[in-house]
């Protein structure tokens, strides 16, 4: 059994009501409890966290090491693009991460093609929508039982 | 009637300190005081709000887009070279924006010549000061008394 | 119930064979037995191709768009980075793609960061392995479950 | 009292004729009437000339040297991109410049985001349409009045 | 008399089912029987060729070259942006070459805008349509007939 | 029946005197003589304009537009590389273009692979001399015969 | 005697616990422990600040600046590369600086080797870990006492 | 004896006018009449020029063929960065020519660096004030008495 | 003793017909007859293939990983600066290669200057004509002697 | 007790005379006799050579390695951005780098910003004048001391 | 009366001999004894050093600032475009001076284009061969003079 | 019988000493030995020389040329990427260049990609250690006895 850490970056605490022709009318909160539940029938722990304030998810990040995570699903949102300082935390934390978007940044502006988090992803999933955190769960336990 | 929200970014809570030979001495707060008394003469309501946190400033605009504001006049200062994040806000609020500098960015350094705002803004008023904020504040109310 | 097209691009006839470290020891005809069954299971059909050859791929397109596919599950290998005649090929059968890779190729040299595909993908799916097949199939499902 | 000449360049002297959904239906000679007698009221002389053809501008702006004028509010519409020979006049004209444009360079094609006035202009007014130059012509009119 | 190569690359053999509204509604197998008539009643022989293979295509020019063809009209589709080894047949043929698009490629995607055929090219015909080929072959002609 | 502009660029004027080896014998006189004569055969008007004069051909497109013309064929010559006056012009014009060059550019120094114009045209057409208008026109006719 | 403010950027707080063959074993209260008691023994008073937060650090200048300090040592970790905000106010508190990395970004990855701070640095000292302090600190007073 | 044909581009009308702390006091009319009396000295006939319109440039580049000039110098000032029109007016005019700049481009803007004329060019002087064109006229003067 | 396998890419097969002033006057069947010999000489064995069809080299390729071969020697010709399956197929055949051009790449166009193989080649010959296989050839036969 | 080779390149030969006010009125000949004082009173050894020719440098270092130096400390002055060959002098003695500029590199021009030294130093200093020299020397005694 | 240095860098001792139809076939002694000869005639002492070696060049600029020189003619020939080392000995000097080149580098390959030395030269003078050197002198003269 | 020239640049005369894994532990003497002994088999004369500075090998070629060389076989080392006035010296010196690596610079930093010489060598070896001077070397005999 193991813990895992689902972080969300900036602007996703408005999922449902923002733009909901592109992200869809499900809140990020029905999200959480929809993936803790199958966290849960996995026989894993899923923590929540979501911040519009990078020093709070870098914070996550740091105590996320110390309470033993065994591994990170995280849509940095945004700070994809530009947070070095949120990859920095992450490679601090030694958390195998997998990054997840909703929408595919490579059909949207050149600006969103580059990701400062991809290179040290085991895998990005993106486009899916909400079903991309089930994806990205569900390849984590299946990891996880392979290596068991 | 409208309601306007005025959001200023960071360090321009030193106005007035901070190198007054280029930004003068008025300070924000008399900045703010003038113009809402102009929004009022003109019926509107301005509503200002400043941060040098960029979180701070995503979730004022998410609380805009809450209270029903009409426009958005905005000086995103150093953000508007870094921050997709205060983007993604400001698309996600749908208000329509007038982007401010008190200063004129393409004269100054190469890093300050691209805007991550002004593809998405209605007008781009640079380098007439403070003096910039009243013609935004004035093209809103136009714009508004047209399309009454 | 719905036909979705799964294809398989150069060198991939050499899983199980090839760089066993980095592709895993399952074959490409294990992979196509599972994910067959799986479909099955959903209630679809699942037709596969692999060609290392360009030419045979676009024609197994355009096969598809005239048997009547609705979806297409692509992981166009090495042809991803160099192929604009697939990628023409892919939006003349006008079929919605999920581009699957079994690495992740922003961890890998740059002349891999540019896809031809992504940007008309409705979704992409990197660095899970074979599992990624299976998320790109049960996303399949859940749209076409959504839409019906 | 100030001498303040309004230049603009190609295309303009269309306006009211062209692409009315883009720049509304109001022509130049209305604009430049309405100007006029803004200049009057607040006290000072506005000359005004449009020109497609690049010669004449850098004649006029020769000629405004010699004749003593103040201030430049300028529009250089397409010559915006392309024209030193333009730069290098209103450099040797030694007057100080507002840069205007009706619509918004930033939010069109990329060869319109480069501007060869921007770094020698006072301020920059863009997206506004006519209400522009009236923010210039009393931008200008406050510099003079905070300078008397 | 002379004896033309008509040469066409990837997917030109779909013409008249894929996206009708942007290629048309006449198939392949009609433009060459038309362009077989206009170069039978000009008095020369032309040779039809398409394939959706790259060797293939350089196979062909290469036969046409053993064949004692004088020229070459070529659309080579989407590889016209990636094969150089075409480009080198094509050389290697010594055979002059026309170069036909159906559509505008500089008004496409980015990628589009580059050939690796065009500065090797007599002259290059691109958007209109099937008639661009008619247009090469009265070139053609007329060149032949003014050189004779 | 229809009112087609023919509009060429600076140095055309010199056709027939300048390097003859590269632009042939013929003057542009000659050669709008006899596309006026094809014109007229096709049952079309054809108006005929050359200038080296940027802003002359600015004008020409403004009472193109005021004439009722249907159909631009536009051969910008080195304004093709730098004029986004004319591009303007053009666009304000609301007339379909076809863009002729006489050599071809893509043939010649790296400054003229760019065009202003192809972008914005229907069609282009280079490399075939004064053939090239002739393609050009009865391209024009083609497609009036086909939407009448 | 002269005041000097210390400042550390994002995930410093995390030095001795993160990537300890890296940073070595040593934690930030140690070493500004040890930075303050050098200061002192030097003459001078060192005031030690660190924060993940970007506004906390815009913040902690604004009020050095308002406290009269002198000198600032400055490890911006990851905002080195990314934070305008944060050199906006570096210089709106007017403070000399010294730019120090723990380890050589130039010897990291290629993003990590443009700095915001490095050309309004007085020097720039990267590679030798708490030691670079060191020799900030030594450095500030020896100019304070050349100065003298 | 030969025919040299002197050429000035834009603004260079304004000498003795415009910021003569960097071109002097002399006018282009005492440049062109001390000229005169040098090229009469050694043998020559010097025709003067100076035009702020591209077009009369080029026409007066087509009349110099025609008039049988041998030599050309040529300051194309501005037109120097932007105007392949008269570059392809000096390489129609096939007249040899010295490019000649009053000061230095390359120690102004970026922008400035590069020419359309220099690679045409059998010499460029730049930097040399008016000294420059007299350097031009006696290299014109050796060459061609080193051919005679 | 060795299996070395010489793989020869598209358009070589014309090799003695094609360019002869550039390539020479003997053919590949000439080439391999003379390098079969010398290996059978040194004593290994050499397998030659050439192909116009990148898959059926990518075929040869896993074919060879098969077959037990110990070297390759690879003239890719055009695809060595297009075929990133080609690439990945010697890797996976994790078989050493020679890289052999027969003309110099760098000395011709830009686009040739790039290479997808010189960075896992062991060497890279250009410029010797056939005599190049024969030093690779040799070469290998120095390295596999040196490590017996 | 360890030997210190300290190598200063071209110009610095010059210091004390060559633009005092950018680096200070102290020769090479009082620093590095400064220098070796430090160095004996820390335990050490200091070799100092300074010269213009780039080849004595590579051959200094070539000697160091023989003679059995620890440590360098390198000033490569305007080598820094253009001597590739010194870099690889460096790499070839295997001798652990501190890279030292007197004035800051990233502060002047363009290109000055890339070093071909950084990327292999152990740490880089500038900006510090002759201080920074001492720096170095005291990281090195600091380095040693701990490994010990 | 002036003392002035004329530097000729790498290759220029072979003038004469080195292909003689680019060149010229005068040697450097005779260019060398021609210029002193009119230096004397117009009042001033000419010094004339070439070398191959930069470090050599390098110290006889250092000399010259010692020597009490008042100007510097230099063709650094192919370190115009690679030595920053000779930039900086010619800052160094404080010698005003003039850059001349033999050819025209800007009619040559694209790594010539750019010199290490225009933008800190008072002036250029390129592709009058030997005159090139006269011209600089007498422009020398020419300032000397009017500054006197 | 021929004179060849080969020479070798910077920190060649470290081989064997420096870093033996990369380049062997043959020293240059003992492969200048080999090569002259081959060379003398051969019937020709093999000169030999090598510089860590870059003068004496321009000098070693302008004697070369003057001793009347054949052939110059070069390995340029660090020089390949730095050095235009080696090439220069090449050029000069008329002699057919065999260019050489030890190594393989494609397989290196990108800062070894390019060659100052390999667009001017007849063919580039690289990758074969000391093995390729001697396939230099034969191939120099073999187009020499060809060409007899």
């Amino acid at each position: 059994m193991a813990r895992i850490l689902l972080l969300n970056g900036p602007n996703l605490d408005r999922l449902g009501q923002r733009e909901p022709d592109v992200y869809g009318l499900e809140t990020l909160a029905a999200i959480e409890t929809g993936l803790k539940a199958l966290a849960d029938e996995l026989g894993h722990e899923l923590l929540c966290f979501q911040s519009n304030a990078e020093h709070e998810l870098i914070e996550r990040l740091h105590a996320a090491a110390d309470e033993g995570c065994d591994w990170l699903i995280f849509n940095p949102a945004a700070f994809t693009h530009t947070s070095i300082a949120l990859r920095d935390a992450v490679l601090a934390s030694r958390l195998p991460m997998m990054e997840v978007h909703l929408s595919n940044p490579m059909a949207r502006e050149p600006f969103r093609h580059h990701s400062h988090f991809s290179d040290i992803a085991v895998a990005c999933i993106s486009g899916l929508g909400a079903f991309g955190y089930e994806c990205a769960l569900r390849a984590v336990d299946q990891r996880l039982k392979q290596a068991a």
